[in-house]
C-alpha cells in the first residue's frame, strides 16, 4: 500500500467564496427541479419589494411578468413602487451574497439573510450567461438603470451599460433571462406562490402575467398597513454566552451594569441589582469589554433565575385575525373556518414569535383527489407562503402529531385546509432556501396548540352538522308517525285533522328546533355560511 | 402615512462574513436539538479522518470519546492514524469556512464543500466560548498540538498555545467542549451513527467510548483498503455553458479543440471534428479564453447531438456486493437479504453515481414497534450514514413511491431493512448540513429501481415461504387422510398396515417435497438462513 504523505495531499489546498460554494451547491439556494427554481426566484425579488415597501411605509403594488422565450428559458421581471436603491447599493444588494440592510437587524422581516436577490443574479448567469437588469429611482434625483452580474471568485458586483433616466417612477423593477426552469400551474407553481402571497399580505396588489399573455390581478383586500414591527432590543432570556460577550464587546457603555440596562430590552436598575446579587462574582463596574466567557456564564445564569417582563410583543405582527378572515374566505370561501391569534410566545429562551392558526372547512379547503378530498396545510412564515420541503417543517410536524380523530376530523378524506403563520424576529429556516421552519420543540408545541384551538372550533362545526343530520332524520320518522296519528286521531274524535296534525307539530317542533330550521328536507344540512359569516364558536372558551 | 426614503433604509446597509452567516444559522449545519447536534459533530470529524486515511491509502482506526462535564455539556475527541495535517494549515482547516482540499476537486469524497471541521469550532465557541485543541503529527518532522478558535468577523483562524511535541504518533486528534448537546440511545444518536457507519465503512476499525465509560468496539471486517476513486476530468454531456466557459477561463490550451481534449474525459481528435461540424459558427482554434456565452452554448448544443462512451466508472466507487452482504449479515444478521450494485448512471447530463440497494428481512431488520415491525431506511451517501431530514431525501422519495404491495411487502408491518448508498464524485445535498439527497429525478428514478430490484429477490423468498406454509398444510390433511386411508386398506386386503402407509406417503412426498423438507411440523417454516447464507435468488435475473 503506497501512503500519501500530508504535505502532498495539502498541495491541494484552497478557499473558496461564498458565490463559488452556491454556484456549485445552488439546490442549497431552492435552484433544484424546473418548477421550483422558477417559483425561488419570484419568491426572492417579490419578499425583498414587500419588505422595502413595508419599511417606507408604502401600500405595495408589485406586478410579475413571465415570458417564454425558450425550452424551459424564461424572461422575468417583478417590478414594485416602492423606495428603489441608491444606486451606490444596487450592485450590492443584488450581486454580493451576504449583504444586505437585515442580516443584522432584530427585526421582524420576510428577508434576513442578504443571499436571496444575489441567488437570482448568480441562477442567471449560470444559467443562461447573462446579467440581470435593474431600473430604479428613490424620489430624488433621476432614476438610472444597470445590468449586473456577480464575480462569483471575489463575490462582487460588477456593474455595465449604467444609464441615469428622466422620467422613471419611483421603485425598482429587476429583469432577468432564466434558463432551467418551468412556468407550471401546479400546487408548487408561481400562480399558487403568488395567490397565497396575496392570501397573507391582503395589504398588497399583486398583478401576474403569465406566459400566455393573461394577467391575474391579486386585489388588494385591505387599504390599510400593516403595524409596523419595530427594530427591538434582544430580551435577556433570548441571549447565549456568546451573544453576550458579542454585545459587549461592541458596547460603548462604561460599565457592565449600564450595558445591560442599555442593550437589552426590559433590564431596568432594579433587575441590575437583582442579578448582581445573584452573579456577585462579576464586577458590575468593569468596562463592558472586558468581560470574560464566565462572567457572561454567571450572568447568563443569573438571567435564568428572575422574573423577567415578557419580550415586547410589539416587536412581532402577526397578520390579524380580521384580516386572515377576510382573506381565507377570498380565497378557499369555507362553508366554516375557526381562526386563532395566539399570545406572543418566545423560544431559545427569548426570541419572541407569535403563531396564528386556521381550520378551514368546506368550499375551495383541501385538496380534491380522485376519491374526493384530503386535508392540506398552507404555510407561512412572516408572510411568506412556504411552498416546499414541508418534510422537514415544524408546522408539518405539528399537524401530523395532532390526533385529528379526537376533533371528529379525518384529516386524510375532509375538505379541511390548516392555515399556519409564524411572525418572528427571527424565524430559524432549515435550510438557507428559508423553505422550512426548523423543527425547535418551542415552535412545534406553540403550533401544535394553536391548530388544536382552531380545530375546537371546526369540531363543534361539525359536531353541530351531524347532530343536524341525526335530528332531521328522527323529526322525519315522527312527522310521517304524526301525520298518521292525526288521521287516526281524527277518525277516532271525529275532530278536524288539519288542526290535530297542526297541534303535533308544534309539539314536536318544540323537541327538534334545529331539523325544522333546516326545513325538514333533511338532504345534507345547509351551508353554514352564517357561521362562517358570523364567527368562530371556537373562541368562546 | 409617512414614507422613508431609501436613503435612509441603506444606512443599514452591510456585508457579513459567512462564518457570521453561520454562527447566526447554526441549524442549517446540523446543529438544531441536542441530540441531533452532537451527531453532527461526530459525523464531521469522523467523515474528515475516513477520508483523509483513504486518501493518504492508510486502513482507518477511529477513536471517538465521549464525556459528560455538566447539564447538557460534553468534552469530545476524535483520534485517527490517517497522514495528519501540516501545521501551517491546521487553523485553516479548522476554522476557516469555505476552506479545504475537497471542495474544487472532481472526485468521491465523504466531505466535499471545507464547512464541516470549522462548523464544529464554531459551535464549540458560541456555547463554551472554548477553542478547540488539536493535536497532529505528518510523520515527518516533529509533531505538535494547539488551540484554535475561528475570528468570525473576518472567518479567520485564531491559534493559541503552539506547542511542537516530540512522541506524537501519525494521525490528527481534535477535541473540544461542547454544550446544548446530548448523548442519547436512540435510532439518532452517536451509536447508531456509528454503527451505520461501520456498516458502510467494513474496512475501519471503529471505538467508541461512551459517556458511562463503556467502549465499543466495531471491529474492522475486511483487511483490505477499499478502491481509490480517482480524480476524474468531467464529461462532456455533465457540463453547463457557464461550466464551459469557466473551465476555458482558466485553461492554459492554445485552441478550443485542444482545450476540449485536455480538459474532459472522452474527448478524442475525432470528437473535435464531429463537434466541429455540427457547431460551425465556433472558432476552434481561437484561444478557449476568448470564448463567448454563444460559442459555449453552440459547443454544448452539439455535445448533445453526438454519441458518447459513458463516464469513466472508476471514478465512483461503491462499497462492493460482497462488502455489504458482509456488513448487513454483521449488524442485521437477518433471514434473508438480496443485494444489488446497479451499473454507472449520470445525473444532470454527466455527473457519474452508482446505487447499492439491499432489502434485508427479519433478523433484526426493520424496527420493533408495539405492534410489531415496521421498516426501516438506512441511507448512506459515500458510505455517510444520514439519519436526519429523510423527509426531503430523494431516498426516502425513492421508497415511499413503490408499490410495495406488488412484491409482497408490506413495508408498515414487516421486519424490513432498506439499505441504499449513493456514491458519486458529486453528491447534490439538499442542505449544508449534508443530510439528505436533494430529489434530482435521475437518482430518484435509480434509487427505485435499485430498490425494486433489490425487492424482486425478498419476493421470491417470501413467496417461497407462504408456498412453503401453504404445501406444509396440504401435506398435513393429505397425511391425516392417507393414515386412515392405510388402516382401512389394511383392514381391507389383509395386509402389513406400516408397509402401505410407507408406500402412500412416499407418493405423498413426491409432490410436496417443501413440506417434507420442512419436517412437516408446520408451525412456522424454517428460518431460511441457508438462504441469506448463500446467496441472492434475486440475482438470478
Amino acid at each position: 500500500m503506497v501512503e500519501l504523505k500530508a504535505e502532498e495531499i495539502f498541495k491541494e489546498f484552497r478557499q473558496h467564496s461564498v458565490a463559488e460554494f452556491f454556484k456549485k451547491n445552488r439546490q442549497m439556494l431552492g435552484y433544484s427541479g424546473m418548477t421550483r427554481s422558477l417559483v425561488t426566484i419570484v419568491h426572492e425579488y417579490v419578499s425583498n419589494s414587500l419588505d422595502a415597501c413595508e419599511e417606507a411605509g408604502i401600500l405595495p403594488e408589485i406586478a410579475v411578468r413571465i415570458a417564454e422565450t425558450g425550452e424551459s428559458r424564461y424572461r422575468l421581471s417583478v417590478g414594485d413602487n416602492g423606495p428603489g436603491i441608491p444606486k451606490n447599493y444596487i450592485g450590492k444588494v443584488l450581486a454580493t451574497i451576504l449583504a444586505g440592510t437585515k442580516f443584522h437587524r432584530y427585526m421582524q422581516q420576510r428577508g434576513q439573510q442578504g443571499i436571496g436577490g444575489s441567488g437570482c443574479t448568480l441562477f442567471s448567469q449560470i444559467t443562461t450567461g447573462k446579467p440581470i437588469t435593474a431600473t430604479s429611482a428613490t424620489g430624488t434625483g433621476r432614476g438610472y438603470s444597470c445590468n449586473i452580474s456577480l464575480d462569483t471568485v471575489h463575490n462582487k458586483p460588477v456593474i455595465t451599460e449604467y444609464k441615469e433616466l428622466d422620467g422613471i417612477q419611483r421603485g425598482l423593477t429587476v429583469e432577468g433571462e432564466f434558463a432551467d426552469v418551468k412556468y407550471e400551474n401546479s400546487d408548487h407553481g408561481v400562480y399558487e406562490y403568488l395567490r397565497r402571497t396575496a392570501l397573507s399580505n391582503p395589504h398588497a396588489q399583486i398583478k401576474l402575467t403569465d406566459p400566455t399573455g393573461q394577467e391575474h390581478v391579486f386585489l388588494r383586500a385591505i387599504d390599510a398597513m400593516p403595524l409596523r414591527p419595530k427594530p427591538i432590543r434582544p430580551h435577556p432570556l433570548g441571549l447565549t454566552v456568546n451573544d453576550l460577550i458579542d454585545f459587549a464587546q461592541v458596547s460603548e457603555s462604561r460599565k457592565i451594569s449600564s450595558f445591560l440596562v442599555d442593550t437589552f430590552s426590559r433590564f431596568s436598575q432594579d433587575k441590575v441589582g437583582e442579578i448582581g446579587s445573584i452573579a456577585k462574582d462579576v464586577d458590575m463596574a468593569k468596562a463592558p469589554k472586558g468581560m470574560t466567557w464566565g462572567d457572561s456564564e454567571a450572568l447568563i445564569k443569573a438571567f435564568k433565575q428572575v422574573k423577567w417582563i415578557a419580550p415586547d410583543a410589539t416587536s412581532v405582527i402577526p397578520i390579524g385575525e380580521e384580516q386572515v378572515k377576510v382573506a381565507i374566505k377570498n380565497i378557499l370561501n369555507p362553508e366554516f373556518m375557526s381562526v386563532v391569534e395566539r399570545k406572543p410566545k418566545v423560544f431559545r429562551g427569548g426570541v419572541p414569535f407569535v403563531v396564528e392558526a386556521a381550520v378551514a372547512y368546506g368550499g375551495n379547503s383541501g385538496r380534491k383527489t380522485d376519491e374526493g378530498y384530503e386535508g392540506n396545510i398552507l404555510r407561512f412564515a412572516n408572510r411568506v407562503p412556504l411552498l416546499f420541503d414541508s418534510g422537514t417543517c415544524a408546522v408539518t410536524a405539528a399537524a401530523k402529531s395532532m390526533d385529528w380523530k379526537r376533533y371528529n376530523i379525518d384529516i386524510d378524506t375532509q375538505p379541511i385546509s390548516v392555515f399556519i403563520n409564524v411572525s418572528s424576529v427571527y424565524i430559524p429556516y432549515s435550510g438557507v432556501g428559508k423553505e422550512a421552519i426548523s423543527q425547535e420543540d418551542e415552535i412545534v408545541d406553540e403550533i401544535k396548540l394553536a391548530i388544536m384551538e382552531a380545530a375546537r372550533g371546526v369540531q363543534r362545526y361539525i359536531s353541530g352538522k351531524m347532530q343536524i343530520s341525526h335530528e332531521t332524520n328522527k323529526y322525519k320518522t315522527i312527522k310521517r308517525y304524526t301525520e298518521q296519528l292525526a288521521k287516526d286521531l281524527a277518525d277516532l274524535t271525529g275532530k278536524d285533522k288539519e288542526g290535530i296534525d297542526r297541534q303535533l307539530e308544534r309539539l314536536v317542533a318544540k323537541h327538534y328546533p334545529k331539523a325544522l330550521a333546516e326545513g325538514g328536507d333533511g338532504e345534507q344540512p345547509g351551508s353554514g355560511e352564517a357561521a362562517a359569516e358570523d364567527g368562530e364558536p371556537g373562541e368562546e372558551e
